[in-house]
Protein backbone atom coordinates (compact mmCIF):
# COMPACT_ATOMS: atom_id res chain seq x y z
CA UNK A 1 0.00 0.00 0.00
CA UNK A 2 1.24 3.41 -0.96
CA UNK A 3 0.35 6.58 0.30
CA UNK A 4 -1.73 8.64 -1.93
CA UNK A 5 1.19 10.38 -3.94
CA UNK A 6 1.59 6.35 -4.97
CA UNK A 7 5.25 6.67 -3.26
CA UNK A 8 5.49 4.34 -0.57
CA UNK A 9 7.01 6.03 2.50
CA UNK A 10 9.39 4.05 5.08
CA UNK A 11 10.22 5.22 8.62
CA UNK A 12 12.90 3.84 10.22
CA UNK A 13 12.90 4.14 14.32
CA UNK A 14 15.70 2.53 16.58
CA UNK A 15 13.67 0.79 19.79
CA UNK A 16 16.92 -0.53 21.05
CA UNK A 17 20.32 0.35 19.74
CA UNK A 18 21.03 3.47 17.53
CA UNK A 19 21.95 3.31 14.22
CA UNK A 20 25.83 4.76 13.84
CA UNK A 21 24.89 7.51 10.76
CA UNK A 22 27.61 5.70 8.41
CA UNK A 23 24.96 2.73 8.07
CA UNK A 24 21.88 4.79 7.43
CA UNK A 25 24.53 6.51 4.68
CA UNK A 26 24.94 3.42 2.87
CA UNK A 27 21.44 2.37 3.22
CA UNK A 28 20.38 5.57 1.67
CA UNK A 29 22.99 5.62 -1.45
CA UNK A 30 21.88 1.94 -2.23
CA UNK A 31 17.99 2.98 -2.15
CA UNK A 32 19.44 5.20 -4.57
CA UNK A 33 20.74 2.85 -7.05
CA UNK A 34 17.46 0.24 -6.80
CA UNK A 35 14.50 2.23 -6.27
CA UNK A 36 15.52 4.92 -9.30
CA UNK A 37 11.65 5.71 -10.05
CA UNK A 38 10.99 7.59 -6.94
CA UNK A 39 8.30 4.93 -5.97
CA UNK A 40 10.19 4.74 -2.30
CA UNK A 41 10.78 7.13 0.48
CA UNK A 42 12.81 6.48 3.50
CA UNK A 43 12.90 8.54 6.41
CA UNK A 44 15.42 7.88 9.22
CA UNK A 45 13.91 9.22 12.15
CA UNK A 46 16.67 11.64 14.31
CA UNK A 47 16.44 9.06 17.23
CA UNK A 48 18.17 6.56 15.26
CA UNK A 49 21.04 7.92 15.86
CA UNK A 50 20.49 9.45 19.76
CA UNK A 51 22.60 7.71 22.21
CA UNK A 52 22.24 7.18 26.15
CA UNK A 53 24.13 4.61 27.35
CA UNK A 54 23.46 0.97 25.91
CA UNK A 55 20.67 2.88 24.25
CA UNK A 56 19.55 5.21 21.15
CA UNK A 57 18.05 7.17 23.68
CA UNK A 58 16.50 7.34 26.95
CA UNK A 59 13.33 4.99 27.07
CA UNK A 60 10.75 8.00 26.78
CA UNK A 61 12.91 9.48 23.43
CA UNK A 62 12.79 5.77 21.97
CA UNK A 63 8.79 5.21 22.58
CA UNK A 64 7.99 8.85 21.78
CA UNK A 65 10.11 8.00 17.90
CA UNK A 66 8.29 4.80 17.50
CA UNK A 67 4.51 5.98 18.69
CA UNK A 68 5.09 9.10 16.12
CA UNK A 69 6.09 6.71 13.18
CA UNK A 70 3.66 4.39 13.29
CA UNK A 71 0.46 6.67 14.26
CA UNK A 72 1.32 8.52 11.13
CA UNK A 73 -0.92 7.62 8.93
CA UNK A 74 1.34 8.93 5.75
CA UNK A 75 3.72 6.48 6.58
CA UNK A 76 3.00 2.87 5.38
CA UNK A 77 5.77 0.80 7.44
CA UNK A 78 7.72 1.04 10.14
CA UNK A 79 11.80 -0.19 9.89
CA UNK A 80 13.77 -0.80 12.86
CA UNK A 81 17.12 0.45 12.80
CA UNK A 82 18.93 -2.05 14.83
CA UNK A 83 18.35 -4.82 17.55
CA UNK A 84 20.75 -5.08 20.51
CA UNK A 85 18.19 -4.83 23.27
CA UNK A 86 16.44 -2.07 24.61
CA UNK A 87 12.77 -2.53 22.79
CA UNK A 88 11.62 -4.25 26.25
CA UNK A 89 11.88 -0.46 28.10
CA UNK A 90 9.66 1.42 25.62
CA UNK A 91 6.89 2.56 27.47
CA UNK A 92 4.23 0.04 29.50
CA UNK A 93 1.12 1.04 27.78
CA UNK A 94 2.86 1.34 24.75
CA UNK A 95 0.04 -0.55 22.61
CA UNK A 96 -2.46 1.56 23.86
CA UNK A 97 -0.95 4.19 22.66
CA UNK A 98 -1.34 3.05 19.24
CA UNK A 99 -3.96 4.67 17.26
CA UNK A 100 -5.84 3.50 13.97
CA UNK A 101 -2.60 5.02 11.71
CA UNK A 102 -0.68 2.54 13.16
CA UNK A 103 -3.08 -0.88 12.23
CA UNK A 104 -2.33 -0.73 8.57
CA UNK A 105 0.67 -1.01 8.23
CA UNK A 106 4.13 -3.31 8.46
CA UNK A 107 6.08 -3.37 11.27
CA UNK A 108 9.93 -5.15 10.16
CA UNK A 109 12.72 -5.92 12.29
CA UNK A 110 14.12 -9.18 14.19
CA UNK A 111 16.70 -9.77 17.21
CA UNK A 112 15.39 -7.38 19.97
CA UNK A 113 12.66 -5.94 17.95
CA UNK A 114 10.90 -9.71 18.58
CA UNK A 115 9.15 -7.88 21.73
CA UNK A 116 7.55 -5.80 19.87
CA UNK A 117 6.82 -8.17 16.91
CA UNK A 118 5.64 -10.02 19.82
CA UNK A 119 3.48 -7.38 21.02
CA UNK A 120 2.22 -6.30 17.90
CA UNK A 121 0.58 -9.85 16.50
CA UNK A 122 -0.44 -10.95 19.56
CA UNK A 123 -2.57 -7.41 19.67
CA UNK A 124 -3.65 -7.67 16.02
CA UNK A 125 -2.25 -4.11 15.12
CA UNK A 126 -0.86 -4.06 11.70
CA UNK A 127 1.10 -6.68 10.31
CA UNK A 128 4.70 -7.70 12.29
CA UNK A 129 7.35 -9.12 9.87
CA UNK A 130 10.52 -10.62 10.82
CA UNK A 131 13.36 -10.13 8.45
CA UNK A 132 16.27 -7.64 7.43
CA UNK A 133 17.07 -4.42 9.44
CA UNK A 134 19.02 -1.29 8.18
CA UNK A 135 22.41 -2.31 10.50
CA UNK A 136 22.22 -5.15 8.27
CA UNK A 137 24.17 -3.04 5.32
CA UNK A 138 27.38 -3.29 7.20
CA UNK A 139 27.64 -7.46 7.38
CA UNK A 140 29.38 -9.00 4.83
CA UNK A 141 26.76 -9.00 1.25
CA UNK A 142 24.51 -6.96 3.25
CA UNK A 143 23.00 -5.08 0.30
CA UNK A 144 21.22 -8.33 -0.70
CA UNK A 145 19.54 -8.32 2.76
CA UNK A 146 18.56 -4.64 2.64
CA UNK A 147 17.38 -4.86 -1.55
CA UNK A 148 15.01 -8.02 -0.07
CA UNK A 149 13.62 -6.26 3.02
CA UNK A 150 12.99 -3.01 0.66
CA UNK A 151 11.37 -4.64 -2.28
CA UNK A 152 9.00 -6.77 0.01
CA UNK A 153 7.50 -3.95 1.88
CA UNK A 154 7.62 -1.82 -1.63
CA UNK A 155 6.03 -4.23 -4.18
CA UNK A 156 5.52 -7.42 -1.68
CA UNK A 157 7.83 -8.75 -3.88
CA UNK A 158 7.99 -12.73 -2.81
CA UNK A 159 11.19 -13.47 -4.35
CA UNK A 160 12.49 -12.59 -0.52
CA UNK A 161 9.95 -14.75 1.66
CA UNK A 162 11.15 -17.83 3.39
CA UNK A 163 9.97 -20.60 1.30
CA UNK A 164 11.14 -23.75 3.68
CA UNK A 165 7.59 -24.12 5.52
CA UNK A 166 4.63 -25.17 4.12
CA UNK A 167 3.00 -21.84 2.19
CA UNK A 168 0.01 -22.37 3.90
CA UNK A 169 0.97 -22.74 7.37
CA UNK A 170 0.44 -19.46 9.43
CA UNK A 171 3.73 -18.75 10.96
CA UNK A 172 6.34 -16.23 13.28
CA UNK A 173 9.87 -16.24 13.41
CA UNK A 174 12.01 -15.12 16.29
CA UNK A 175 15.32 -15.31 18.28
CA UNK A 176 15.39 -17.52 20.70
CA UNK A 177 17.03 -16.00 23.27
CA UNK A 178 14.74 -13.16 23.25
CA UNK A 179 11.24 -15.19 23.08
CA UNK A 180 12.61 -16.86 26.43
CA UNK A 181 12.34 -13.77 27.83
CA UNK A 182 8.79 -12.59 25.96
CA UNK A 183 7.00 -15.57 26.75
CA UNK A 184 6.11 -15.54 29.90
CA UNK A 185 5.17 -11.66 29.75
CA UNK A 186 1.69 -10.18 28.32
CA UNK A 187 3.35 -9.57 25.15
CA UNK A 188 4.14 -13.11 24.49
CA UNK A 189 3.19 -14.23 20.81
CA UNK A 190 0.05 -15.68 19.79
CA UNK A 191 1.17 -19.52 18.79
CA UNK A 192 -1.57 -21.18 18.61
CA UNK A 193 -1.59 -22.77 14.96
CA UNK A 194 1.61 -21.39 13.79
CA UNK A 195 4.95 -22.28 12.70
CA UNK A 196 7.41 -21.67 15.19
CA UNK A 197 10.85 -20.59 13.66
CA UNK A 198 13.87 -19.73 15.48
CA UNK A 199 17.09 -18.45 14.81
CA UNK A 200 20.03 -17.21 17.34
CA UNK A 201 24.22 -15.91 17.26
CA UNK A 202 26.43 -15.48 20.17
CA UNK A 203 25.28 -18.08 22.52
CA UNK A 204 26.84 -20.94 24.79
CA UNK A 205 25.16 -24.18 24.14
CA UNK A 206 23.89 -23.95 27.19
CA UNK A 207 22.03 -21.03 27.42
CA UNK A 208 20.22 -22.05 24.29
CA UNK A 209 19.61 -25.70 26.10
CA UNK A 210 17.85 -23.28 28.92
CA UNK A 211 16.31 -20.66 26.73
CA UNK A 212 14.60 -23.53 24.80
CA UNK A 213 13.17 -25.07 28.22
CA UNK A 214 11.81 -21.53 29.12
CA UNK A 215 9.91 -21.72 25.72
CA UNK A 216 9.54 -25.34 25.33
CA UNK A 217 7.75 -25.77 28.93
CA UNK A 218 5.49 -22.89 28.62
CA UNK A 219 1.85 -23.64 28.09
CA UNK A 220 1.82 -21.54 25.08
CA UNK A 221 3.76 -23.54 22.64
CA UNK A 222 1.77 -26.34 23.46
CA UNK A 223 -0.59 -25.33 20.60
CA UNK A 224 1.81 -24.26 18.09
CA UNK A 225 1.86 -26.07 14.73
CA UNK A 226 5.79 -27.33 14.77
CA UNK A 227 9.29 -25.66 15.69
CA UNK A 228 11.22 -25.10 12.87
CA UNK A 229 15.48 -24.14 12.83
CA UNK A 230 16.98 -21.19 11.38
CA UNK A 231 20.73 -21.03 11.53
CA UNK A 232 22.32 -20.85 15.06
CA UNK A 233 25.36 -18.98 14.27
CA UNK A 234 28.34 -18.05 16.50
CA UNK A 235 27.66 -20.68 19.02
CA UNK A 236 29.96 -19.94 22.00
CA UNK A 237 32.83 -22.86 23.12
CA UNK A 238 31.03 -24.74 25.99
CA UNK A 239 33.75 -26.12 28.44
CA UNK A 240 33.09 -28.98 28.59
CA UNK A 241 31.72 -29.69 24.92
CA UNK A 242 27.60 -29.75 25.96
CA UNK A 243 27.40 -33.22 23.56
CA UNK A 244 24.36 -31.69 21.53
CA UNK A 245 24.16 -29.74 18.45
CA UNK A 246 21.72 -26.59 18.57
CA UNK A 247 19.43 -28.74 16.38
CA UNK A 248 19.74 -31.60 18.80
CA UNK A 249 18.68 -29.49 21.36
CA UNK A 250 15.59 -28.28 19.54
CA UNK A 251 14.36 -31.91 19.04
CA UNK A 252 15.00 -32.77 22.54
CA UNK A 253 12.79 -29.23 23.54
CA UNK A 254 10.18 -30.34 20.71
CA UNK A 255 10.17 -34.20 22.28
CA UNK A 256 9.49 -33.49 25.31
CA UNK A 257 6.74 -30.68 25.10
CA UNK A 258 5.49 -33.03 22.45
CA UNK A 259 5.51 -30.50 19.27
CA UNK A 260 6.76 -31.53 16.23
CA UNK A 261 10.02 -30.68 14.99
CA UNK A 262 9.69 -29.55 11.35
CA UNK A 263 13.46 -29.29 10.01
CA UNK A 264 15.33 -26.26 8.94
CA UNK A 265 14.28 -22.81 7.53
CA UNK A 266 15.87 -20.02 5.81
CA UNK A 267 16.54 -17.04 8.73
CA UNK A 268 19.47 -16.45 10.80
CA UNK A 269 21.68 -13.12 11.72
CA UNK A 270 22.87 -12.79 8.59
CA UNK A 271 22.73 -11.06 5.16
CA UNK A 272 20.75 -14.48 4.13
CA UNK A 273 17.88 -14.14 6.55
CA UNK A 274 14.43 -14.77 4.68
CA UNK A 275 11.15 -12.43 5.29
CA UNK A 276 8.58 -14.11 7.72
CA UNK A 277 5.45 -11.68 7.87
CA UNK A 278 3.80 -12.90 10.78
CA UNK A 279 0.18 -13.97 10.72
CA UNK B 1 15.31 -33.53 62.37
CA UNK B 2 17.60 -36.68 62.54
CA UNK B 3 16.69 -39.93 61.99
CA UNK B 4 16.19 -42.82 64.41
CA UNK B 5 19.39 -43.18 65.23
CA UNK B 6 20.01 -39.47 66.36
CA UNK B 7 22.05 -38.61 63.89
CA UNK B 8 21.21 -36.52 61.16
CA UNK B 9 22.25 -37.86 57.34
CA UNK B 10 22.16 -35.77 54.52
CA UNK B 11 22.49 -37.01 50.75
CA UNK B 12 24.58 -35.44 48.13
CA UNK B 13 23.36 -35.36 44.59
CA UNK B 14 23.97 -33.15 41.33
CA UNK B 15 21.18 -32.40 38.75
CA UNK B 16 23.62 -29.90 36.96
CA UNK B 17 26.98 -30.08 36.65
CA UNK B 18 28.89 -32.53 38.43
CA UNK B 19 31.08 -32.28 41.78
CA UNK B 20 35.11 -32.63 40.90
CA UNK B 21 35.83 -35.25 43.86
CA UNK B 22 38.74 -33.21 45.06
CA UNK B 23 35.54 -30.75 46.73
CA UNK B 24 33.90 -33.84 48.04
CA UNK B 25 36.95 -34.83 49.77
CA UNK B 26 37.91 -31.53 51.25
CA UNK B 27 33.90 -31.30 52.72
CA UNK B 28 33.89 -34.74 53.73
CA UNK B 29 37.64 -33.81 55.97
CA UNK B 30 35.25 -30.40 57.22
CA UNK B 31 33.02 -31.92 58.28
CA UNK B 32 35.25 -34.71 60.36
CA UNK B 33 36.79 -31.42 61.66
CA UNK B 34 33.27 -29.16 62.87
CA UNK B 35 31.11 -32.57 63.71
CA UNK B 36 33.47 -35.15 65.45
CA UNK B 37 30.37 -36.06 67.37
CA UNK B 38 29.00 -38.16 65.01
CA UNK B 39 25.73 -36.36 64.84
CA UNK B 40 25.96 -35.74 60.91
CA UNK B 41 26.34 -38.11 58.11
CA UNK B 42 26.92 -37.17 54.46
CA UNK B 43 26.22 -39.38 51.86
CA UNK B 44 27.61 -38.32 48.14
CA UNK B 45 26.02 -39.81 45.86
CA UNK B 46 28.27 -41.83 42.96
CA UNK B 47 26.33 -39.34 40.92
CA UNK B 48 27.75 -36.47 41.81
CA UNK B 49 31.00 -37.56 40.18
CA UNK B 50 29.68 -38.71 36.86
CA UNK B 51 30.30 -36.69 33.67
CA UNK B 52 28.34 -36.61 30.27
CA UNK B 53 28.89 -33.65 28.34
CA UNK B 54 27.83 -30.29 30.06
CA UNK B 55 26.23 -32.29 32.86
CA UNK B 56 26.78 -34.87 35.92
CA UNK B 57 25.59 -37.95 33.79
CA UNK B 58 22.78 -38.34 31.42
CA UNK B 59 19.27 -36.63 32.01
CA UNK B 60 17.90 -40.21 33.55
CA UNK B 61 20.76 -40.67 35.51
CA UNK B 62 20.18 -37.43 37.77
CA UNK B 63 17.12 -38.01 37.77
CA UNK B 64 17.43 -41.04 39.13
CA UNK B 65 19.50 -40.29 41.75
CA UNK B 66 17.68 -37.58 42.69
CA UNK B 67 14.54 -39.49 43.46
CA UNK B 68 16.35 -41.95 44.97
CA UNK B 69 17.48 -39.91 47.72
CA UNK B 70 14.61 -37.45 47.80
CA UNK B 71 12.59 -40.44 48.29
CA UNK B 72 14.37 -42.08 50.84
CA UNK B 73 13.03 -42.27 54.25
CA UNK B 74 16.20 -42.60 55.83
CA UNK B 75 17.72 -39.37 54.82
CA UNK B 76 16.70 -35.93 56.53
CA UNK B 77 18.49 -33.52 53.94
CA UNK B 78 18.87 -32.85 50.26
CA UNK B 79 22.49 -31.38 49.52
CA UNK B 80 22.60 -29.81 45.84
CA UNK B 81 26.32 -30.68 45.06
CA UNK B 82 26.72 -27.63 42.26
CA UNK B 83 24.83 -25.59 39.83
CA UNK B 84 26.11 -25.05 36.38
CA UNK B 85 22.85 -25.42 34.48
CA UNK B 86 20.58 -28.97 33.60
CA UNK B 87 18.39 -29.41 36.52
CA UNK B 88 15.61 -28.04 34.04
CA UNK B 89 16.20 -31.28 32.35
CA UNK B 90 14.98 -33.69 34.73
CA UNK B 91 12.33 -35.48 33.89
CA UNK B 92 9.11 -33.66 33.05
CA UNK B 93 7.16 -35.19 36.00
CA UNK B 94 9.67 -35.45 38.43
CA UNK B 95 7.54 -34.12 41.19
CA UNK B 96 4.75 -36.60 40.37
CA UNK B 97 7.78 -39.47 41.47
CA UNK B 98 8.39 -38.00 45.05
CA UNK B 99 6.52 -39.98 47.71
CA UNK B 100 6.09 -39.57 51.44
CA UNK B 101 9.90 -39.83 51.80
CA UNK B 102 10.62 -36.81 49.82
CA UNK B 103 7.73 -34.38 52.29
CA UNK B 104 9.71 -34.09 55.61
CA UNK B 105 12.89 -32.87 54.41
CA UNK B 106 14.77 -29.80 52.97
CA UNK B 107 16.48 -29.51 50.00
CA UNK B 108 19.51 -26.84 50.02
CA UNK B 109 21.10 -25.22 46.87
CA UNK B 110 20.74 -22.12 44.91
CA UNK B 111 21.95 -21.12 41.61
CA UNK B 112 20.97 -23.17 38.69
CA UNK B 113 19.01 -25.67 41.12
CA UNK B 114 16.71 -22.65 41.72
CA UNK B 115 14.41 -24.81 38.93
CA UNK B 116 14.06 -27.44 41.70
CA UNK B 117 13.49 -25.07 44.82
CA UNK B 118 10.90 -23.18 42.83
CA UNK B 119 9.45 -26.88 41.56
CA UNK B 120 9.16 -28.17 45.58
CA UNK B 121 8.01 -24.69 46.82
CA UNK B 122 5.15 -24.37 44.24
CA UNK B 123 3.71 -27.86 44.79
CA UNK B 124 4.71 -27.64 48.97
CA UNK B 125 6.91 -30.60 48.97
CA UNK B 126 9.70 -30.48 51.66
CA UNK B 127 11.03 -27.26 52.31
CA UNK B 128 13.06 -25.43 49.78
CA UNK B 129 16.48 -23.39 51.24
CA UNK B 130 18.93 -20.96 48.92
CA UNK B 131 22.39 -21.43 50.39
CA UNK B 132 26.03 -22.57 49.93
CA UNK B 133 26.21 -26.24 48.26
CA UNK B 134 29.58 -28.40 48.53
CA UNK B 135 31.12 -27.06 45.52
CA UNK B 136 31.48 -23.83 47.57
CA UNK B 137 34.66 -25.27 49.67
CA UNK B 138 36.89 -24.36 46.60
CA UNK B 139 36.02 -20.23 46.82
CA UNK B 140 37.71 -18.83 49.19
CA UNK B 141 37.11 -18.98 52.45
CA UNK B 142 34.39 -21.33 51.46
CA UNK B 143 34.66 -23.75 54.35
CA UNK B 144 32.40 -20.97 56.24
CA UNK B 145 30.04 -21.55 53.71
CA UNK B 146 29.74 -25.14 54.08
CA UNK B 147 30.28 -24.76 57.87
CA UNK B 148 26.84 -22.48 57.62
CA UNK B 149 25.10 -24.58 55.44
CA UNK B 150 25.54 -27.88 57.90
CA UNK B 151 24.97 -26.11 61.39
CA UNK B 152 21.46 -25.10 59.80
CA UNK B 153 20.73 -28.24 58.32
CA UNK B 154 21.86 -30.47 61.49
CA UNK B 155 20.68 -27.99 64.09
CA UNK B 156 19.34 -25.05 62.55
CA UNK B 157 22.00 -22.55 64.04
CA UNK B 158 20.30 -19.51 63.24
CA UNK B 159 23.60 -17.91 62.87
CA UNK B 160 24.14 -18.99 59.39
CA UNK B 161 20.23 -17.41 58.63
CA UNK B 162 19.72 -14.32 56.04
CA UNK B 163 18.66 -12.02 58.47
CA UNK B 164 18.80 -8.42 56.54
CA UNK B 165 14.29 -8.56 55.33
CA UNK B 166 11.86 -8.52 57.76
CA UNK B 167 11.88 -11.79 60.05
CA UNK B 168 8.36 -12.04 60.08
CA UNK B 169 7.96 -11.97 56.24
CA UNK B 170 7.85 -15.12 53.98
CA UNK B 171 10.73 -15.44 51.28
CA UNK B 172 12.13 -16.88 48.65
CA UNK B 173 15.94 -16.48 46.49
CA UNK B 174 16.75 -16.98 43.29
CA UNK B 175 19.55 -16.11 40.64
CA UNK B 176 18.13 -13.45 38.09
CA UNK B 177 19.01 -15.40 34.95
CA UNK B 178 17.39 -19.14 36.29
CA UNK B 179 14.55 -17.05 37.49
CA UNK B 180 14.12 -15.81 34.29
CA UNK B 181 13.76 -18.50 32.56
CA UNK B 182 11.25 -20.09 35.12
CA UNK B 183 9.17 -17.58 35.70
CA UNK B 184 7.08 -18.25 32.85
CA UNK B 185 6.61 -22.32 33.43
CA UNK B 186 4.64 -24.75 35.27
CA UNK B 187 7.30 -24.86 38.05
CA UNK B 188 7.19 -20.66 38.58
CA UNK B 189 8.08 -20.20 41.87
CA UNK B 190 4.46 -18.79 44.29
CA UNK B 191 5.46 -15.38 44.74
CA UNK B 192 2.37 -14.23 46.34
CA UNK B 193 3.08 -12.12 49.55
CA UNK B 194 6.91 -13.42 49.78
CA UNK B 195 9.64 -11.17 49.64
CA UNK B 196 11.31 -11.86 46.35
CA UNK B 197 15.53 -11.93 46.95
CA UNK B 198 17.88 -11.84 43.87
CA UNK B 199 21.55 -12.36 43.15
CA UNK B 200 23.42 -13.38 40.14
CA UNK B 201 27.39 -13.34 38.56
CA UNK B 202 28.98 -12.70 35.48
CA UNK B 203 25.83 -11.45 33.17
CA UNK B 204 26.12 -8.23 31.16
CA UNK B 205 24.63 -5.66 32.57
CA UNK B 206 21.97 -5.60 29.40
CA UNK B 207 21.31 -9.36 30.20
CA UNK B 208 20.54 -8.46 33.92
CA UNK B 209 17.74 -5.77 32.54
CA UNK B 210 16.38 -8.35 29.98
CA UNK B 211 15.93 -10.90 33.00
CA UNK B 212 14.04 -8.39 35.24
CA UNK B 213 12.16 -7.53 32.34
CA UNK B 214 11.06 -11.38 32.09
CA UNK B 215 10.27 -11.52 36.36
CA UNK B 216 9.34 -8.06 36.45
CA UNK B 217 6.46 -7.95 33.11
CA UNK B 218 5.29 -11.50 34.75
CA UNK B 219 2.05 -11.27 36.82
CA UNK B 220 2.97 -13.76 39.22
CA UNK B 221 5.59 -11.06 40.25
CA UNK B 222 2.50 -8.34 41.34
CA UNK B 223 1.70 -10.33 44.27
CA UNK B 224 5.02 -10.55 45.83
CA UNK B 225 5.50 -8.40 48.96
CA UNK B 226 8.60 -6.66 47.72
CA UNK B 227 12.16 -7.24 46.14
CA UNK B 228 15.46 -7.29 48.21
CA UNK B 229 18.85 -7.32 46.19
CA UNK B 230 21.97 -10.01 46.91
CA UNK B 231 25.41 -9.13 45.37
CA UNK B 232 26.19 -9.17 41.48
CA UNK B 233 29.18 -9.97 40.99
CA UNK B 234 31.77 -9.89 38.29
CA UNK B 235 29.64 -8.10 35.94
CA UNK B 236 30.48 -7.79 32.14
CA UNK B 237 32.11 -5.30 30.90
CA UNK B 238 29.05 -3.58 28.42
CA UNK B 239 30.01 -1.82 25.09
CA UNK B 240 29.06 1.16 25.70
CA UNK B 241 28.64 1.56 29.30
CA UNK B 242 24.95 0.71 30.33
CA UNK B 243 24.81 3.52 32.38
CA UNK B 244 22.66 2.02 35.10
CA UNK B 245 23.79 -0.24 38.09
CA UNK B 246 22.48 -3.18 38.87
CA UNK B 247 20.97 -1.50 42.09
CA UNK B 248 19.06 0.85 39.28
CA UNK B 249 18.23 -1.42 37.35
CA UNK B 250 16.58 -3.43 39.81
CA UNK B 251 14.85 0.01 40.81
CA UNK B 252 14.04 0.60 37.83
CA UNK B 253 11.78 -2.59 37.47
CA UNK B 254 10.09 -2.43 40.41
CA UNK B 255 8.85 0.69 39.70
CA UNK B 256 7.71 -0.27 36.45
CA UNK B 257 5.82 -3.03 37.88
CA UNK B 258 4.63 -1.23 41.04
CA UNK B 259 6.19 -3.83 43.33
CA UNK B 260 8.51 -2.41 46.86
CA UNK B 261 12.16 -2.55 46.41
CA UNK B 262 13.12 -3.23 50.10
CA UNK B 263 17.09 -2.91 49.66
CA UNK B 264 19.77 -4.62 49.76
CA UNK B 265 20.07 -8.39 51.30
CA UNK B 266 22.80 -10.87 52.20
CA UNK B 267 22.61 -13.60 49.53
CA UNK B 268 25.10 -14.00 46.40
CA UNK B 269 27.25 -16.35 44.36
CA UNK B 270 30.27 -15.76 47.36
CA UNK B 271 31.29 -17.79 50.73
CA UNK B 272 29.12 -15.31 52.06
CA UNK B 273 26.04 -16.28 50.80
CA UNK B 274 23.14 -16.71 53.44
CA UNK B 275 20.96 -19.36 54.33
CA UNK B 276 16.99 -18.63 52.90
CA UNK B 277 14.32 -20.98 54.02
CA UNK B 278 11.62 -20.68 51.33
CA UNK B 279 7.99 -20.04 52.97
Amino acid sequence: MANKQGKKRIGVVAPSRCLPKAAATAVARHIDDIFDDGSLEVFFHPQCFHSEGHFAGSDAVRTAAFLEVANDPGIDAVWFARGGYGAARLVHDLYDRLGPGARDKEYLGYSDLGVLLAGLQRRGIGRAVHGPMPIDITRENGEAAITRALRWLVSKDDAGLEKTADPSAMRVAFNITVLAHIIGTSSAPELSGRILMLEDIDEYAYALDRSLYAIMTNQAVASCAGVMLGRISEVRENDPDFGMTPEDIVQYWCERARVPYLGRCDIGHDADNKIVPFS
